[in-house]
């Protein structure tokens, strides 16, 4: 399977490496973008030689099947139409958009063409959350009562990228709103977000807050509770907990190794990975993956355009929350 | 040292069975229970041989130094400002009372008499949450940005002692109201609960809930956040954790004992305590050892009056939260 | 049921306490101990009056039932004895004697009597040590076919104390020998000692070793091997696993609480407890219990005179293997 | 850099895999192997279509800088040599023979030729072992003490492997002599080893044993003690740990991801990889990377001909100990 990757940003090479590297049948055939002086040795690396500054010379390509976007999140919706109609598979980067009706219209799109459409929510497919996600499909723990999810950074990005991030709800608590809805098997109905500026006044003078506690209510009727933070001295922490009526299934926070060392000062564990990269890397290989297995077997991806959307939902419904000091409704949102 | 004490129901005879065999220097003198004839055998097995349905007697005695008062909570407040105005120091079960006035009026009276009063949430005895405490109090994870506690009964109680509890918050939640108060080292300011029904439906239609998530906003600025449930399947689960600028700490749930065991079938590790009783007994020792040697050193008691008004103030803020599905300020409940 | 003590040291002393303040049924009436000044304030504090510098007082006392022996191991067998002849119960602390004919007579002596006969061998009542052997004799890892032991000190004693201690096999490994027994379910054929002075020089100047690995085989066919330390710099570490054909059981050192802090510099655990009386503490309760019920109830304690005298062979048969750099059997001790 | 792939059963092929998947700067230029047939469309599917039934073209292809040898342990040291006097690099599986003999003269070459060669203990390259031997190294423990080592695999291999395997210590227990050289950074003095047959009778009657406790007295002093077992039912068990007179460094046995599931039941957490495949597979890759930059940057590779050379003195000399009942030193079989 051949191909296109839009965007060679530091996702964008990441998708490219653990595309070459470790899924063989697939390749890929041409990367667009527009800093193309910035790849030309890298691509050659990696024994790609077709690059290009217009992505159009992908969409074109007849010979090209899917295609990775990771360029900028305004592109996304905007590629993803465009991809649609050319009749390209997409693999595309979390967030579709910060926009509900461009979402939307991506969406509608994709479903014209009958094109097939994944959302790169990589932590899905990680080994410690996809067992839990097994666990409580397989009815291990009953009813889910309660979804808990802990994540948080090891150190805030700069206040140039926070400020079009969309902010700590969009940017970062995204994957966890995905996380809450791969783990509850539910839709979540109604958000309330509490926030504080606790790391760095300068994150707060653009609007944005660096804590974070979100509730959830789900549709199943479920609670659900997210805590955030920019900046754990100790690196990244991610960990998840379900709470059901006949038990709990939880996952500890990931270490490069299990070494323990017992001295007269103290025991002393393994400090966590420092980031996502770190920490990640299998469950980037195994959604794409699973992408190309779908299209290949022209299967749906096991993460839909819904599932791209409704996290946005959520973001959105998290921001209102906390400005308005109340809980809001999805349905206020959407 | 010589204690009266008031009420032998069940945590009353853990008192006093933990009093005599435990802490050699106090004894209990007498107690007074209106039910006498239920207690007799059991006292005398005790070597406690004055026994009297008139708790008068015991306010009466000069030779009686401290009571501990462990009666009905509706009998708490007028116990303490009887108590105090006989000069007695006084060892209370939680909640002094659901009524702020009448917290109010018992606490003055205290004053007023110059007597010591001790609240009897026994968890900050732990040596589990004592260390977390230790280790925020030493500054070591920084400044305080977030806390969270997990406290989930094994099964919820009769539903005609759920009736008179005063509900989920001010029966079970509040004992994980004084653990925040005391894992942050702060007041708590604001509250946001949401409650849900999953368990029984016979505690909704008495108006409590089963499961609940509940927010909090601290004064220093801290976020906190309690998740509750009457019913684990696998038993007490008691948890807590900060997390704050230079690091977290953590304490996890208490086993029995450490073994694993490896088989064809998977690792099994020990089920957690079956309830408080299993799981908090060297607690329950530990704080009236605090109480006596309080007492006798003429010293504040480590868990005081206000702590004993705190976590009720919070308890009744997510009550009417959780009616009124928005966050409630604690001064609007004070 | 009434009770002599007879050698108030260190261990003497902890029997008395635990016995008066946690096993109500029972209670010291006498104590016999050679430096009577030494203890009369500690036993005045305990509320026992009687006290003599000869323990024949207790032996021909008719009000007394039973006997603790925890006076120097030099004595132990005569006045088991002695004891046995007078009709009392005898608890006795380990090891019996280091000499194997004076064992069997005392043994003589107290089955010629009908009398019971305990062997404090405490770590068989601690509940981590008590799972392992549950799940062994439940058939739950099949058959035994190794059992691993990891018993490190926090720090060697006084030469002084070593020189008489009959050395680190019959003085420390032997409650790992017994351990050994108790967990596999079977007596040792032989045995093989490996041993080092890697800690301290004296150690190696009075003919003994600091650090040990004795491999045994089982007359069930299964493997064991002790790993000992007389100095963890770490603290006490007490560890132990049964692997079989079903699978393994394994139980972990024990920690004073469970917290974890998670920092820029690393993870940290709480050090282990320093010693056996912190460690054990629970145990030391539990083996006094199991004594004064298998009296009360008249059935065979469950440290048998049988097993005061096996781990006294293995430490033989170590020693002999040290010396003579080659395996021995049990039978060439016994 | 190309490479030559001699021998492409299942370890040959695991090799060429991770060699074209992951390292990038190197490639397979031609593989032989004698049943070529049973190659053909896997070595097609990864690229690679240089085949040969004779390994002399591999070595006289003056394109081929380095071989992998990873052909039938009788033709190792022939291998080496022809290799050597070709002038080319190897990377060969473990072990280079059986035979003292044959390994010193395969090593004589090596050296004669000045070629590098790397023996394939690719445990050394595991996250958690070289995390221990960092520990070690950088004194954090201090001077060794001991070194404990567990490893048991999930079920014995076909009684007709074990036949030419020469037995549980030269084909199973040589990896755990090498890391206990290569943890306790000392060499191996001593060695007693204790069997049994306690899984499958067949296994005995051709000589072998299925369970091991191994001793060993190191050059540095330590002690040693290394369990092994053919078949441990929840599968795969690698464990170390290294203790010394500052503390003690361990790892844990790895599991496939961290969740634990608890309910009425019980408490369970996942079992442990299957086999050496799955729970190896990074160290499989490092260690081809550490040959190839050990090749690249004419430095001496990471595992040496004397790294290949010691376990099976080791080995030897625990069958030695094992058939006579008594300690063997290294030097005997030396």
């Amino acid at each position: 399977m051949k191909l296109g990757l839009i965007g060679a940003g530091r996702i964008g090479k990441l998708h490219a490496e653990l595309l070459t590297y470790h899924i063989p049948e697939a390749e890929i055939k041409t990367i667009a973008e527009i800093y193309l002086d910035n790849i030309k040795g890298w691509a050659n690396q990696l024994g790609i030689s077709n690059l290009t500054a217009d992505y159009s010379d992908i969409l074109n390509d007849d010979d090209i099947e899917a295609i990775l976007i990771s360029s900028s999140t305004d592109t996304h919706a905007r590629l993803i139409i465009e991809a649609a109609e050319a009749g390209k598979h997409i693999f595309c980067e979390k967030p579709i958009d910060l926009d509900v009706e461009k979402i939307r219209q991506a969406l509608n799109s994709v479903n014209a063409a009958g094109v097939k459409l994944q959302v790169g929510f990589n932590r899905r497919f990680d080994p410690n959350f996809k067992k839990v996600r097994e666990v409580v499909e397989a009815g291990k723990i009953g009813d889910v009562h309660l979804v808990k999810i802990t994540s948080r950074d090891p150190a805030p990005p700069p206040i140039e990228y926070l400020k079009v991030s969309g902010g700590i709800f969009l940017d970062m608590a995204i994957h966890d709103f995905d996380m809450a809805r791969y783990l509850s098997i539910s839709d979540v109905e109604e958000v309330y977000a509490q926030g504080a500026v606790l790391i760095d006044p300068a994150i707060g003078d653009i609007g944005d807050v660096d804590t974070a506690v979100i509730t959830l209510r789900f549709k199943n009727g479920a609670l659900g509770v997210i805590d955030n933070s920019r900046q754990a001295a100790y690196g990244y922490d991610q960990r998840a907990e379900v709470f059901g009526s006949k038990g709990c299934v939880d996952v500890k926070n990931e270490l490069p190794n299990s070494a323990t060392v017992s001295t007269a000062e103290g025991v002393m564990g393994e400090k966590p990975h420092y980031f996502f990269l770190e920490r990640y890397q299998m469950s980037y290989i195994e959604e794409l993956k699973a992408f190309t297995e779908a299209v290949k077997k022209d299967e749906e991806p096991p993460v839909t355009g819904n599932d791209g959307l409704q996290p946005v939902l959520i973001g959105l419904a998290a921001l209102k929350s906390l400005s308005e000091k109340k809980p809001i409704k999805i349905k206020e949102i959407a």
